[in-house]
């Protein structure tokens, strides 16, 4: 990470000669200076695909973010690349969703107090009022959207209300128990971010932690993941684990859990928000 | 560990009061000296159980193995124990079941050869011819049991059979790419452990690489458990995982997994050997 | 960890033959249900010595913690013990000294918000003014000592006056970056728990990350300990570390190694909080 | 990794704008397919450094590994390029010195006879003739160079003169418990390669596992490293830990030490051997 204003380009496309001398040639053309590139093939289908993350320092260059769009646009289209460019000047607007967990809440609002997260909050939903008081004491506005059987859907839409007027680029799941609608997670695909409590594939669903107590795994973990309308299948962005024995009963791992929970959920969003997770099927390319 | 020779006496029974005033007291009286102890109460069932384990020094006491065994045994039915004394001076006999993968022969051979690993290991049995020279270079019996479709019966017998006639404690499926018969597994029940090339419960089954590379996963592992005749869901004893990433290939983790399944076949032998491991049910104590 | 009130007694004395037997036996004739025990012989000096745990459920014991300590007396005397017996309702007093990094501070607040961390925070103190409104939003009384170089006694004697005032049982330096004076270091032996933000031994004072870049490490961590009057040299209490690479810069070490700070500080604290941590000359016993 | 055969580009320079388009602009002009390229910008001195690995499948060129040298030159020059291009079929030479620890040598064995490690090895150099059996069993010539005090000099030039005459590329100190040359470590520079049983700068020297075991620490490590005439200083290749505990006695330390040693040294090896390993100054870049 630069303190430096730069920015960023992410993309993929089918695999050929030359492209990263088709890509860096433009940029060298312009005389801009690039600080970290990374480049993967992946040849596990049928079509390899080639995945590219740029950081250019933006004023070596001579023109600003929307020119460099439009300028970089025939070279895109011509590689048939998916591709964005963001502005490291530009904060990312991360909507965070909680239920009654602290921990990552804390977590998040520590590393944005001090701008190691270097982002807007424009507000927190919650289907509980539990952290209203501590949410709006960081001069964050708390939203307070129950989720009950029979109003799913108005809660939905209320979610999807409030995102959009926030403006909001990514949706964290900060241990929300609650299941996204279909709808939202289409309409949100590869913008919504959850924490899950188990080392997925393993113990999907609830209570994970008793499920690894009744199998006598030795170590629990977390996964960061893109939320898709299948249940904790999602594209996963990163995960961890940490070492338990027998003496330790649920309660333990839940404690040991959680450290690991806020811990992979601050690195995956991190690598979201600096546009280094390239999304591929269900796997993730992920530029650390 | 200890230079020294010890008892070990390893138990485990219902809970009550005064389990380990009866034991540590039973050793005290015969100014037994407890080089190491450990005990854990186990509440997650409807009837809590008690495991213990203690190395006691085998000439602080007045008495021989055979002899500690029926002094013992009265305090042992009156606490209903499952419960074992062995003398650290008598080598453990482990017979190595392979097929055409050498990390973990290699692995075990270099530790029984330094005498890191203190056992004797009366023959190696494989389904391939492979190994034959390498195994007979170090002056162990090499067995050669083929598995084919029409012959699995034939072969269970065999290996059981050699097993027997080697007076074994101990068969290691290091890396034995054949599924034993549901005979064997109940015959030797937790006396035959295995090395899954997947952290447990992910992965069940053939290629659990192939499996983790399409999934996506950010951590691959490797599981030591007793062999059950369910595939891969005995008790387990050892797991451990190491970091991979988008560039990493099946190839790739399948190099990478070898050093983790030596590693943990290692320990977790290790722990069976010097009876640190009391099964429970689908899980197991390990006083590591 | 239990829901149960119960005691624990940890302690430590040359070793003998008996000890275990004395101890349980004690418990068991009063028909005291131990619900965990541990215990450890090192014998990497001269004398041998003896470490002990044990946790009794608190209501299967005639008597209360006074007496408790009353009738254990001769036996600890007996024995030459250094020990204590405390109680698991009685929360402990932890005083959280902090300068101007958060990250440790909003964890410990978030674990004690959550009753995770089940103590009293009787006051936060600080050589900075920034965190009052954050501790006091918790309820928590936060005073401002300022440290410059012509008032360190001063300051030394109001943070003493502070922790007497608070009946302070624990000091937890959560990245306070000021040194305390050998006059409280020795005062609260053992009592006072510093973050070090590296793995020691390696780079002891100022600025480890820096060190650690300029020696190209590929591992950093961090250190909790108990403060002596030699800087960074006290017994450790707990480490861990995390995997970096050439691509990381001082801020990014800087970044990574918050997360393992307030880690293994809130582990080491909760080790210690728990009688866990029996020091043993420049080392500790820590029965996890 | 690939199975294709491909050549490897690795190069630093001092940074500037457009080098990524001049290399990858030249790869492309001759239809060289790019499988795998990584850059890293380094501006912790005062000249920011510029590194570079990229893999060229070999047929998708025109020309030869000597003519792809003949025709890159001129950039490499024009660039003040440190470079060099292989070619993944010819295999590196790689000799190993030893004395009488087992561990890295089974390793090493094992996966240069499974393959793993696609590798020559012409000769095994050893102060002990331990391993002679185990080495020729292997068909590997074994040379017995004896190091006493008063014939350091002579048993110094025997080496150099083996490990020349066996067209050595690289040299491997498998726990080779002697210290050697300066003029070796000269001559041979990036070229030998040391596993160092500590987590370095922790524990230079001698009985590093006494010495962590003096210090009460929590993990203790091991550290690849190449080898300069300052002993346990040369830049670190790769690193790793293992947890312990107080229960852990220096052998035991030795044993789990062991299997992190030996995995540490094939890793650091490997991203050797492939060339992702620059030098730069008293650290390395490590392509991964």
């Amino acid at each position: 990470m630069h303190s430096k204003r730069f920015f960023t380009l992410s993309a993929s496309c089918p695999d050929r000669v030359g492209i990263i001398a088709r890509v860096s040639g433009f940029i060298a053309e312009n005389k801009g200076w690039i600080l970290e590139s990374s480049y993967h093939s992946d040849d596990s289908n049928d079509e390899t695909r080639y995945f590219m993350r740029l950081e250019v320092k933006a004023d070596s260059l001579p023109f600003n973010l929307s020119e460099f769009r439009e300028r970089f646009r025939p070279i895109a289209e011509e590689m048939q690349m998916d591709w964005k460019i963001s502005d490291s000047a530009v904060k990312k607007r991360v909507v965070i969703m909680v239920s009654q967990q602290e921990h990552c809440l804390y977590d998040l609002l520590a590393r944005w107090q001090s701008k190691e997260l270097d982002i807007e909050i424009p507000c927190v939903i919650s289907n509980h009022e539990t952290f209203r008081g501590f949410v709006e004491w960081h001069g964050i506005p708390f939203h307070y959207v129950p989720v009950q059987a029979d109003n799913k859907q108005a809660a939905y839409d209320e979610i999807q209300r409030l995102f959009e007027e926030a403006r909001g680029d990514t949706m964290v799941l900060a241990r929300y128990m609650q299941i996204l609608s279909t709808e939202l997670c289409h309409k949100f695909s590869e913008q919504i971010i959850n924490i899950h409590h188990s080392f997925l594939p393993s113990f999907v669903g609830a209570k994970p932690y008793h499920q690894a107590y009744q199998r006598g795994v030795k170590l629990i973990g977390a996964t960061c993941h893109y939320v898709t309308n299948e249940l904790d299948q999602g594209p996963i962005i990163e995960q961890d684990v940490i070492r338990i024995d027998h003496s330790d009963s649920v309660d333990d791992m839940v404690r040991y859990g959680k450290d690991i929970e806020k811990a992979v959920l601050a690195r995956g969003l991190r690598y979201h928000l600096e546009d280094r997770v390239l999304a591929h099927g269900k796997k993730t390319v992920v530029f650390r």
